[in-house]
């Protein structure tokens, strides 16, 4: 019932980009098959232990996405609307934190967050603790292609979302249509684990595990790369994670790479780490994989998670310094890759 | 008038850090006279015209300012401490676009954003849309030493507020405090160039004319960053620009150096400016004028507006692409300079 309905929403999206005048342009660059594609997506990072169904239903999504993401770029779609299309697809998903089964505030609420960054102009949107729009990476796009600012926020931001139509990509939901029985499990822990830090126990991480992003590489040579997240249980106080942090959490740039993060927020905004892949390959021309690799493991800075990233050759790289991450990758040459774990 | 009453919450805040715990910490801060320090401040970009009565009044406060911050860090308070109370000061100055004397957004009202770094751990943080906080620097401050997080926004952040006293530099007021008849003119302004807009004619630059920001380096040699904004005039849907996004609009790093720019906010989001200069010198080993001369000067990404910085060396850096910019600096050797023009 779920795939049908992931399926059925798939459909009216693509629907509704033949129907509305916005996102048609995107919908026509059919370009002639030339050049090499390449995909790779995350789910987000694994703590040590994960649920063995809950494993198998993550790795099937992400199968899903990956070949709705490769046909795509297959047929000539750009980086950019691939990139869109395949986050709306896990947004819908309840196994993900982003969209429908995102985690929990300590309202017992949902305040999502997403951004999008066109490598090919650096153009770039971001929306931050939105609650009822049912697709934040669309209302991403809106902010980069509809208005002269980056970056949106809560009510602000659901107004400007009040200015589009399905047909347009953006649906409005009542804020409990992103809430799942999973989730609440995981936020009643948190809020007692935080009880427990209250009378001294040290917390445990309530770090987000299963915010989603993708990057693509177009048969043009474009780079593209979204992520969307529901951010951290039980957070407080509107608290903006990197997910919509230009440099942070998304970066694109077509003269070096697509970069896509997950993990602990705050540290991937300090040390700037998506663009900071990106500066390593234009600045000291360091290959894609040693860029990742040496973020992620700089002894002086402490910065855990993980990245996806494609370079402007089509070079994928998906690491981590955590237990695992949830990940899928293809390219031109027939490559796939799913993988949920270590 | 205005001077006493700037004078008198000054005079209030270095009270207040008496009398409260955590800021008393940093008070403390009085290390020997060891080593060389550095301040640089900027009260925003200018256009080309420029009234010569408001000039003089920038140029007044920015005296007033180098002077407060030359004294601190010659008595060896810390650069981060230095950096919050400087823009304290310029935040209740009703010249700049910060705290009192901030822009209009669409609705009539005033939305602020600020951000600190302290560039010996690389903790920041930084407030987004906020309406009732007096001093949004402190506020920022806060966030980054009671919180996790690195970035609260609107009724998040105000709700965060409410756990802070007077004593602890959250002062709290009405909207309209922040209000004063020359941005009120500049709103009314920009909205009837939007009706022109609407008929047709091309908009001129609505942009931030009056942000402000400060960097410093203290005699231990840590280097600290921050910058103040209301942001743009007559700015709609809880628009957010650079100025509390690290990275974009202040970074501080003491391997390298401190940043804090001002100018059209997205650009300076979309090329993470304040983090590529940081960036050029820790990767290429540019000296900081060059770092920031590059950034400014690439012909493939526009930014305009204005930055300064300083290196860990102490080398001062401020420079602008735009007609002119309201700035200050002073260093250990009693070098002063005050500029409010090209």
């Amino acid at each position: 019932m779920r795939i049908l309905l992931a399926t059925f929403s798939v459909t009216f999206f693509f629907a509704s980009i033949v129907l509305s005048k916005p996102c048609f342009a995107d919908g026509k660059k059919v370009a002639p098959k030339k050049k090499e594609f390449a995909i790779v997506i995350h789910g987000g990072t694994l703590g040590s232990r994960v649920d063995q169904e809950r494993r198998k239903r993550k790795e099937a999504v992400l199968k899903k996405a990956l070949e709705l993401g490769t046909k795509m770029l297959d047929e000539g779609k750009s980086s950019l609307f691939t990139v869109e299309v395949v986050i709306r697809f896990l947004e819908d998903s309840p196994d993900f934190n982003a969209g429908r089964g995102a985690v929990f505030n300590s309202a017992g609420g949902h305040e999502l967050d997403a951004s999008i960054m066109d490598g090919r102009t650096r153009a770039a949107g971001a929306v931050g603790g939105v609650s009822t729009v049912k697709n934040p990476i669309s209302l991403a796009r809106l902010v980069m292609t509809k208005t002269r600012h980056v970056l949106l926020v809560t009510d602000g931001a659901e107004k400007f979302a009040d200015g589009f139509s399905k047909l347009q990509g953006i649906s409005r939901v009542p804020n409990k249509y992103f809430s799942t029985d999973h989730q609440r499990a995981n936020w009643k822990a948190a809020q007692a684990r935080e009880k427990e830090g209250e009378r001294g126990k040290p917390k445990r991480d309530d770090g987000p595990k299963g915010t989603v992003g993708c990057v693509c590489l177009d048969r043009n040579g474009n780079i593209a790369a979204g992520t969307s997240t529901g951010g951290l249980t039980n957070k407080k106080y509107g608290r903006i994670g990197d997910s919509p942090i230009i440099s942070a959490g998304t970066y694109a740039d077509n003269r070096t790479c697509g970069v896509s993060c997950t993990g602990t927020g705050e540290d991937f905004i300090r040390h700037a780490v998506s663009y900071d892949i990106s500066a390593r390959m234009r600045l000291l021309k360091q290959p894609l994989k040693k860029a990742v690799h040496t973020v992620l493991h700089d002894p002086e800075q402490l910065v855990r998670g993980g990245v996806i990233a494609i370079s402007r050759t089509g070079e994928i790289s998906m690491q981590f310094n955590t237990p695992g991450m949830s990940r899928a990758a293809g390219n031109s040459t027939g490559y796939r890759e799913v993988k949920v774990g270590k």
